[in-house]
């Protein structure tokens, strides 16, 4: 039943509802909780109402709420999966991170981040023995006015070859994340792995859900960057693989966007690196991102 | 930030996002399940764009459900505490139990049933040496056409007078809590416990709520019932008691119906009770609930 078909004496009776709830909130001291809220209860009263929710089904919501809450611990968080493949976590991404002028995009933090990498030198390795291709990551870093900012802090990190990060392994290894710093000319490099895609956990009801619906629980293969500098807004982002299948096919998380597609141009076995580093029988990828910081409080 | 001053630009990325997340439900195969998934996207998404949520929020938001979900076990339910304090249990009541002729209206289910309570005749006490004021409930079960229904099986249960149901109490008692049958003119009546006021769980994220908002976790006091008989559709609903203060200041829960308002009449002590029995020095409150079924798939 769709609520075009519902009288106007159940519309009233629903109504009522709502606003008797929203009242319920009058009391409220603070105004911005107060306005969450009542907007939380607007949207979900509308999505009750729109699907003409039955009972069977409000009971199968609890019931995968309640899931998704026992398989959450200090090492899995379920609820941030789902917020991720709801797109509900790059929504919250996308408001608070508007374009300014071509300031670099931002796109999802995701749950592998640790602020406690290593750090490297310019040009370093931050594999640190995780294996996978070899990529040689190199940039600028500027603001909007096309100044190069030099001594911004470079977090990067990455799945290996067999798309896990360290922190899944469950053992003390620190592989293929660190911090490096942009020298006096705003510029960056440092040796990584090409990315490959990888499916986010999906053992969970998440998992469950995603197959429900016919949903791949892959992620376009990336790479992370989280870049801050004194007076510029905070950069999250990723940069993704041109050329990777996972970008047809759609990343589990919603986090691709046009601009952050970069060349990993693979180079034969054999080619000089940039550094002069001898890889041997290994082929190896070069890539290029120019990061764009936009200013704070923008 | 409000909606309103959202550039176009960012508008349009805002809603490129919203469109590749319902997009990514294509392939489901089951169309109810498309359309609650789609209809959640979009209703998510707007709550999120709406309020423009911080990442803060955000992460409090995730937070917030992680307690809910681990305060939750086989005896405590917070989920359904949440959804209940949002109106959104009751909600899902209103579309499903339109309003047909002068059907009873229903009301929420909450968590104390138990579909094992005893069976007690007609006039019989449902008390089971649960303390409390007694109360004397009759009256009839009719069709819409007026008809009486015989054999209407009818579960009660209510909370004792320090506002605790039997099954919080941790031990085996099962007090408070009866089933009966309407007899061939279909009337039934029962000694139970005049309802007083109580509050939900609220020592926990719920509750927490609750306080933060300024909002009280108490009931209004009132008596389950659940009625069933062939071919009727089901009312599940519980009668209120005029005059209590409560709801005044507002059920929790948003269970009220001006309809469910019944006068549980005080009998001064020595008062003759309809039945004969002997309460001694003890007051008692008489009450009448005449409940008509709707029918079913209406």
């Amino acid at each position: 039943m769709s609520e075009s078909h519902v009288s106007a004496q159940q519309k009233a009776v629903e109504e009522d509802l709502v606003n008797r709830v929203l009242a319920s909130f009058d009391n409220c001291e603070n105004p911005r909780l107060k306005q969450v809220m009542q907007s939380l209860t607007v949207h979900l009263h509308d999505f009750i109402r729109d699907v003409r929710l039955t009972e069977e089904e409000w009971n199968y919501g609890i019931d995968f709420l309640t899931k998704v809450g026992h398989i959450t611990d200090d090492k899995r968080q379920e609820f941030v999966l789902l917020s991720d493949t709801l797109g509900a976590s790059m929504q919250t991404i996308a408001v608070n991170n508007e374009a300014y002028g071509d300031a670099t995009e931002a796109t999802v933090f995701g749950p592998f981040f640790l602020d406690d990498a290593p750090k490297v030198e310019n040009g370093g390795d931050i594999s640190f023995g995780a294996a996978g291709q070899p990529a040689w990551v190199e940039g600028t870093v500027k603001d909007t006015e096309g100044n190069p900012i030099s001594g911004a802090r470079i977090e990067v990190w990455e799945c290996d070859e067999d798309g896990l990060y360290d922190v899944q392994y469950g053992d003390d290894r620190r592989t293929a994340r660190a911090h490096l710093f942009s020298d006096e000319q705003g510029r960056y490099a440092f040796w990584g792995l090409t990315p490959v895609p990888y499916p986010i956990p999906h053992d969970g009801p998440v998992g469950q859900m995603l197959q429900s619906v016919g949903r791949s629980p892959v992620r376009a293969a990336h790479l992370h960057f989280m870049v801050t500098a004194p007076e510029k807004r905070t950069l999250v982002t990723h940069i993704f693989v041109d050329g990777d299948p996972q970008l047809e096919i759609g990343d589990s998380v919603f986090g691709v966007k046009d601009s952050l597609i970069k060349e990993f141009k693979r180079q034969p076995a054999g080619t000089e690196t940039p550094d002069g580093r001898d890889l041997g029988e290994q082929t190896w990828a070069h890539a290029r991102f120019d990061i764009v910081l936009a200013p704070a409080e923008s």
